[in-house]
């Protein structure tokens, strides 16, 4: 009785996997603020609730495999803000944007593929692309950079004759590094010289700051049929446990090929569909003040982050999390002490662990990612917590 | 832009790729009965649409990766029904069966090892074998024998040193074959012999019939840490459009790694978890009257089928498909043949052509699968029309 070796070789989910004792210390009635998991506290849009609880078939049936064509044909409309002309099958509906990712990467990588991914990474990519048997090739980006990973010369040296894919997230999870137009136009003549798959997973596109544009792969007419855009309900509209995402791709026989596994695991769920398919109809001007919010937060995030002595990174420009570097050795054990001993008022800070995001090995145990998902005040509290934590750890004697 | 060679190597569904014809038939007002599919006809429980219309937490959030620990516990209480002592995280809660079956074999299989699977087969199995790199090996079994599987003998036939499980579906789909307690030792015994791994797709189990008894592998002590249970609310409670399902196995160290791959998917639904709990609490008894139903369409529709010069088949045992031999050369082109040709009184019949369901080149091309999941009049006519078609079929010179 034999257990594979592709997931013989899986790690634990970093983001997971200190789960148990934040619960434990949570059963002792320790307040902990997550800032370790991108979960949003900003309510789920009424219409969801809605349209499920409208919903009046008396037998909950199987969908089609693409997806309920109304939700379909609700993403193509979206699409259409970017001056994308999609049809509704060259958007597949998928369980969550994870499924997405996991067909995208079956349905193009043969054992011993690489795919280039720029680290720190967003951790499930390496289970999703090991699922395929297939091999991350890191572009390793600094903290003192912004971890920006748009730069030609750098990709160039790890493309080699295996390499399928680029796999990109825009705006970037976990560093909130986000591409501008320079930057993709780099990316996509990269993919055009080597002949490669972009994999552009821009579940975050809203949530572009400081002004910048909200941009998508897609708008690039020269590589449209090289495109994969992975897309999602869950941050944008705040409704993570709806698990309800899809692909796009104007290639219509890589779709078709994508399509025989879709039609192999049958379909996604009916009602979350049809709560998913009222959120994309929703008008543009609904991110706005969801927008506002997260900016604000990141900006509290930041300047709190700044405090500490000894943190380094740049303001990050999308998404919600900030990696940085912290003037510790190791934050898996500085979180460990957080979560078993550190109190102060009863109350304790956990983040994500940044190594599990490096393939390089050796890379990141002094950095960590949190998410700026609650509100302001807990963001602040949370990183002051982070602060005196560090303060007593080293008191404690560790480094 | 390579694609990648294991889903070049998948077949369509062949179960879902004749839909377009049938949707262009129906779009012309053409009745179709739709054998097809085994989408039950019965009402999703009332407690399922209670349940989620009772939910009111403001944000959809993730749930933990083995699903809520809730519908958890009710499963582990529904398997008490079958003396079967589970722990919480003895189960995982999947999207679908599907999901379940998908990390079992990426869980075990390496590229090139093999699965002993009975022919014809459930066909996605191939797919999900198949996005694993793996093999199926089949065990051919025959319409005069009511597709038997559990023989010594044959299953020795096709081991070898590269076989890691045999895959069992009981009761059976496509067949509606259902095993004995002896064959169900048959194949216990098969497994520890040759150290396999064995998969029991159990999501049909409450569908025995003529007296016969309910049973799982789960109830078989000296082989329970090899035994991957997959279990789903789909057929059981009609709620296939809730996408719930579940692994059961009790080898911790086995669950360890599989949760390693459930972790990178995140969860599944919350809202369908919610629904899936209520219907898993339903007593025993909820079942009888459906049974009753079932086993009355089972009668209807194999007297029909018998009713067709030249039909061969054994009455079935058990879930909700009767797989027969027809006097035609081939049932796909037959299929299509009612699909896009015969109209009897504006109505034809849809059912799944059986050849897609073996991995032997050649066998299947005479046989067809049915599902009997409409009422018992619509089982009658779909089946006379399948009578008439083929009348037709061969009166337009067709072998």
């Amino acid at each position: 009785m034999r257990i594979s070796d592709r997931v013989q070789a899986m790690q634990n989910s970093p983001i997971r996997k200190f789960n148990p004792m934040a619960e434990a210390a949570e059963a002792a009635g320790v307040k902990i603020y997550h800032l370790n998991i991108g979960q949003p506290d900003i309510e789920t849009p009424s219409v969801f609730w809605e349209a499920i609880k409208g919903f009046d078939q008396k037998v909950l049936a199987y969908a089609g495999s693409w997806g309920l064509p109304e939700l379909q044909d609700a993403i193509v409309d979206y699409f259409k803000r970017f001056d994308m002309n999609l049809e509704r099958n060259d958007v597949l509906i998928t369980a969550g944007g994870s499924e997405a990712l996991t067909l995208a990467f079956l349905s193009i990588i043969n054992p011993g593929d690489e795919v280039i991914v720029a680290e720190p990474y967003y951790t499930n990519y390496l289970t999703f692309i090991q699922a395929a048997d297939g091999v991350v090739k890191p572009v390793t980006t600094y903290a003192e950079e912004g971890y920006k990973y748009a730069i030609k010369e750098r990709l160039e040296a790890v493309v080699t004759d295996k390499t399928k894919m680029i796999s990109i997230v825009n705006p970037g999870n976990p560093t909130g590094c986000i591409l501008s137009r320079e930057d993709m136009r780099v990316i996509a003549d990269f993919a055009k010289e080597h002949d490669l798959w972009i994999l552009a997973d821009e579940v975050y596109r809203e949530f572009a700051y400081d002004g910048r544009e909200m941009t998508s792969f897609g708008q690039i007419p020269d590589i449209e049929d090289r495109v994969i855009i992975i897309d999602s309900v869950s941050k944008r509209f705040s409704a993570c446990g709806a698990r309800i995402g899809c692909m796009v791709c104007k290639n219509k026989e890589f779709m078709a090929e994508v399509f025989k596994i879709a039609m192999g695991r049958l379909c996604v769920p009916t009602l979350d569909m049809v709560g998913a398919t009222a959120m994309y109809k929703l008008p543009a001007d609904f991110f706005n003040d969801v927008k506002a919010e997260y900016e604000h937060r990141r900006d509290v995030s930041y300047e709190a982050l700044k405090k500490i002595p000894g943190v380094v990174c740049e303001k990050p420009g999308g998404a919600f999390y900030i990696t940085c570097k912290l003037p510790v050795e190791n934050t898996e054990d500085l979180l460990l002490f957080l979560l078993n001993e550190f109190r102060d008022n009863n109350e304790t800070v956990m983040y994500a662990p940044a190594e599990g995001f490096y393939a390089t090995p050796g890379l990141g145990k002094n950095e960590l990612r949190i998410a700026y998902i609650l509100n302001a005040d807990d963001m602040a509290r949370g990183i002051e917590l982070l602060g005196k934590g560090i303060e007593a750890y080293k008191a404690a004697g560790n480094k």
